[in-house]
């Protein structure tokens, strides 16, 4: 496909200059990616893009992704940027049914950053990298100055390798397939709120910033058959529904009741106006797995948290564009939308 | 290796704070990385540290390699920070001995970049990638607030696969290597001074920008043996054969007349009061060669470029320091030592 010299594919008179919300993991980020990026980059024989990208080489099948992180504050209750560039790229491979096992690191760093925030940053990078049992192998620092920047940005990409047959990808959904969590949502985006509006909270809600790989692979290992995987990061989990339902082309019901909310977040939301349901996590996924595999892949997520649960299924081929409905708790239904922009900037 | 919690390892009272000079490719830059980065990562199974990892994947070997580009201005003679983008990282992977394959993309875009900017950027990175031939399988799109960035960073992270047995490192670097270089010095420093500094001169310098491998490759091809390559970057020529110096422990000497810097760059160097031999290049690359592959190599190099050369060579197994010492033009001996901050910030 030749792109050169053709016109902004974005309206120009519309948007004529990036907006904070074409980073917020809604509908204007999607809109940007698919014009702008997916159109330039994709060849015929992609897969529709997902979190990892899976390759084969000679012998080896590995998994292949990329993240910048560019979270404000750089630290916060449960976690720091560090932790969470680590998380963050080894969750993107398990997404992918990968095993996680090298990392990229690269540093923008704002001149005037404090030498021993940086140190700290490094010894939370190191630690989650232990943690998550993968090796950071090559790196690269670059410095900008004062005021050309924001203290601190990472980027993290990752090599995975992937030991199964298995497609996991949206295209792969299937209406009848259940969709399981992993845990209770919210408390990510929560957290960071917390730091950054000085919250008085009664309890400290800590993020839930995480590897996931471990659950990923121990599904794998009993069996499990697996359609489609994705981590809940910006946008939340209603983003990462609408995300998958229009990537597949089917219809999703969720119920609301079975979405484990703690009660101090749902507090937090509603002082702060927000739906838990488009807050960002980060050490929460979603399955979507044929039922004969279900029981077994609740058992596995129960282990990591018991908030884990069976949140709806698949329920039809769809429109196209796909759709998420929700059962409240009180038994109504409505749709669930990806949003314009984002709740919350730089959450991540 | 257990570093959490240690006290910081760089002085904090001598550097409190990061500075611009940490980023520069110099002393500090090495100091920075071996002290806080190298030391924290390192396994005891590692090889020193290069432009690219090379990894043992089961019926694999792949070169892994990431940078973050964060240049200014992004548009310049000869290039932009999407050709640059691509090109800095294919030549990373090459110099890992490595045929570049995949590339991710993380965009960190400051609130407000116009849109057409960012799609003049993403035709740039889609015809650089093509020419490099080259896959962008990944990628990542993050938006800070207006203030908290410059426009544009992007990181490109790559993975190539490595078809030979050798061993392409410092370590192999052996007196009586012959040094062999690309092609003439300083076109990318100088292009972007002049687009900084508004200067007016006779001729317009562009850019050495340009990807490297098909070089490499044909060096490969060729059944050359290579000992040790590395691309010209930030430092450039002086910086590239100190690292190596030092990571082979051997000394170097190098024959200024045999190094080929443009009447219009040597006279651009005078009046900005720059020395070539520390001016960023983005298109050329050091070899080292032992000696019974030195003609075959020249040949190679100079079907890309008439001014490619052989600079000098290994001359004796060093201090443990490294040293790099240039027989001038009028025939006298001198130190060339590495920068301890930088010439020019922000040139990749």
């Amino acid at each position: 496909m030749n792109n050169f010299n053709v016109s902004c594919p974005i309206p120009l008179d519309q948007y004529p200059q990036v907006l904070l919300a074409h980073g917020g993991g809604g509908k204007l980020m999607q809109q940007l990616l698919e014009k702008m990026v997916f159109s330039v980059f994709k060849s015929p024989d992609d897969i529709p893009p997902h979190d990892a990208a899976v390759i084969n080489l000679p012998g080896s099948k590995i998994a292949f992704t990329t993240d910048s992180y560019v979270i404000h504050p750089l630290f916060f209750s449960g976690g720091d940027i560090g932790s969470l560039a680590i998380n963050g790229t080894v969750n993107d491979l398990a997404m992918g049914g990968a095993r996680p096992l090298y990392l990229s690191l690269g540093f923008i760093i704002e001149e005037g950053l404090p030498m021993e925030t940086l140190w700290r940053v490094i010894q939370s990078l190191k630690k989650a990298a232990d943690t998550a049992n993968i090796k950071v192998v090559t790196g690269d620092t670059k410095v900008v100055d004062r005021g050309k920047g924001d203290g601190l940005f990472i980027n993290t990409a990752g090599v995975g390798i992937v030991e199964h047959n298995q497609t996991i990808a949206p295209q792969m959904v299937q209406p009848g397939d259940a969709i399981l969590i992993s845990g209770d949502i919210g408390r990510h985006g929560i957290s960071i709120m917390a730091v950054r509006e000085g919250l008085e909270l009664e309890t400290t809600i800590e993020s839930d910033c995480a590897p996931l790989h471990h659950l990923v692979l121990e599904m794998l290992n009993q069996g499990v058959e697996i359609h489609c995987l994705r981590d809940l990061t910006r946008g939340g989990l209603a983003s990462a529904l609408n995300e998958i339902a229009a990537g597949a082309s089917v219809t999703i019901n969720i119920k609301e009741k079975a979405i484990a909310v703690r009660e101090d977040v749902q507090g937090a939301c509603e002082i702060l106006g927000f739906d838990p349901l488009y807050v960002a996590n980060e050490g929460r996924f979603i399955a979507f797995i044929p039922q004969n595999s279900v029981n077994k892949t609740l058992d596995i997520l129960k282990s990591f948290s018991q908030d884990a649960s069976i949140i709806g299924e698949v329920t039809g081929n769809g429109t196209g564009m796909g759709l998420v409905t929700l059962e409240s708790k009180i038994g109504s239904q409505r749709i669930v939308d990806m949003l314009s922009g984002e709740q919350l900037p730089r959450i991540c």
